[in-house]
């Protein structure tokens, strides 16, 4: 079996430092395609009334189910990976569903696992053979969600993976979780990781060796949540909503590297929403652009601007930025959220095509 | 099958209001019997000499295995239940072992499967049918917990989980964490839980129709750490080695009744734990005495006073208060920390007597 690039939970937890910025050249970005149509439901004071679009999903649908629509998600039964979980009762929230942060640790755990299913190496540490001797590790760049429906405690659910090329410089990974009972579609998710040296923290191409170690594990597949490229726009005091000072990671959040893991850029995201929408709404969809990484020594403040969804009406939508108490920025964000009293689940406006083996 | 008192993660988060104490009375507790002894290791340079006893434990043993030794923490083939957990990426720490928070969590989720699969209500919420028509959840009262080794990444283990009366007014449970390869006990842990009415945030005596539904269910056994019964001090500034303020929930620490998960109270006792501590001593025992709940509004503070262990060579000892910070206690705790260097694996002073069922 060939070598692969095994990608640690660990490792995607890294970010870019204060000096490095993550290189888009070479690095394809498609258009949001998914679209919400949610219905009534509570409605929100907002402060401001215009946003910058983010991602689209469309809602208000009778559950959604792969089985009932040809290919639409269909599961790429020769190239990808499965793992089933259950949600246990820590990783359910106050709403009594799992997390947000639950689902990215799914998906962190299932593409170490994926990797180790095709692979051979299965450090905890990341990293593939060459990688190791180049110090490289992988960082994420950036990341998508769409959800559908939150699984709730003891939901069991099944997270399909599977790895294509993103440009010269990264790899995208993707995910789909469903509801392994009903294979309904709960979540989807991508996300391009790139290369960075643990020595001098700075991004790398990937070298032709460890190219070659997992290239013949890259399928060719649509990317299934496309960004839509409209423009994070930075926040300050004076355009923010609301901002959360004094944040520090606790050596919790630590992972291997002595860095925050990525959920928990998430929880910081999460501290600058007001109470109001945390309690009334729920997360419909997410685009993260991760620009630096921290460690325990770090000071974080979480900004956050909030507004009516320009497309979809009774939706909330946010944009977000962490960055360093001096300023400098560590993520940018736009979360979408819909009203919690509208029990619906999405459809896909589009279908991905099916992912193919591009070489094995 | 009898009705049984479902006691849950959530509900385990939930400690005490600050016009609440817990009462003792009707508990009962006993002494440390479990004692370490650890080589040398990494030397500390502590400011306090004088500490005040805790869990004592023993350790420089190889490889302890049940099957080595007779009876001691043989299974309790009739009475407990089983659940198998493999580590994922995301449980480990800056060490690349699980996290003491990790453990708690399998802890939480082992006990709840525990409660359904002998009875029948089995709702994320917690209570027993009669507890919930009463308004009753569980609350922790305290915990003690002894770590012989931390496993990994994609280790897998086994906790076994019985229960038992603590009083009138207490259920005990208790958890014993093996490696699932090798049987080898990793952790054992004991915990003492009482009711609380949900709306007045008072605990309450069990009622005799909440009792009658988990008795059933009760073991006869001897309490596997016992608590040695020192005073833990109360810290503040003239006292504490170490304070860590401006501490506060995230959103994600909450569970379904809002109230901030026990880990976490974990997590925020490390923060108050100097670095060189966390990067050269692991975790051996630990003992908590939940005194108040917490919300998301809640602001803490963090108080450590360090010293050498009394009775360990080279072993560090640490007194622990969370409080919020208008002075009231949270939490008291006392954490032992053996040199990392020191590979050892602890062995048992005392035979726990094999539990047996109650009445059923």
């Amino acid at each position: 079996m060939d070598m692969v690039a095994l990608v640690t939970a660990a490792s995607f937890a890294n970010v870019m430092l204060p000096s490095q910025h993550y290189a888009t050249k070479g690095i394809k970005r498609g258009n949001a395609f998914v679209n919400f149509n949610i219905g009534e439901g509570p409605r929100l004071g907002v402060k401001k009334h215009a946003c910058y679009g983010g991602l689209k999903v469309k809602a208000n649908a009778q559950n959604y189910n792969a089985d009932d629509d040809d290919d639409k998600f269909s599961r790429v039964i020769r190239t990808s990976i499965r793992n089933k979980f259950t949600i246990r009762v820590y990783e359910v929230d106050a709403s009594g569903k799992a997390s947000i942060e639950t689902l990215m640790n799914y998906y962190q755990s299932s593409i170490l696992d994926h990797f180790k299913k095709v692979g051979v190496h299965d450090d905890v540490s990341g990293s593939t053979k060459e990688m190791i001797k180049k110090n490289l590790i992988w960082v994420y760049s950036d990341m998508q969600v769409a959800t559908y429906r939150f699984p709730k405690w003891e939901d069991e659910v099944e997270v399909e993976s599977w790895i294509c090329a993103a440009g010269i410089n990264g790899v995208r990974f993707n995910w789909i979780l469903r509801d392994f009972k009903t294979n309904q579609v709960l979540n989807i998710a991508s996300s391009v990781c790139v290369a960075m040296n643990k020595l001098t923290r700075r991004l790398s191409k990937i070298p032709e060796e460890v190219r070659r170690e997992f290239e013949s594990h890259l399928v060719n597949s649509s990317v299934i949540i496309k960004d839509d490229n409209k423009k994070i726009p930075k926040l300050d005091e004076t355009t923010a909503d609301y901002i959360c000072s004094s944040l520090r990671p606790r050596w919790s959040d630590l992972d291997v590297h002595f860095h925050v893991n990525n959920a928990n850029y998430v929880s910081w995201i999460l501290e600058s929403i007001p109470e109001s929408i945390l309690m009334n709404f729920e997360l419909s969809s997410m685009s993260l652009k991760f620009k630096r990484e921290c460690g325990i020594d770090s000071k974080l403040q979480s900004l956050a601007a909030i507004c009516r969804d320009e497309d979809i009406n009774n939706n909330v939508e946010c944009n977000h930025m962490l960055r360093f108490e001096d300023g400098v920025e560590i993520l940018r964000g736009r979360t979408n959220w819909r009203p919690k009293s509208a029990n619906s689940v999405a459809i896909f406006d589009r279908v991905p095509a099916q992912a193919s083996i591009n070489a094995s």
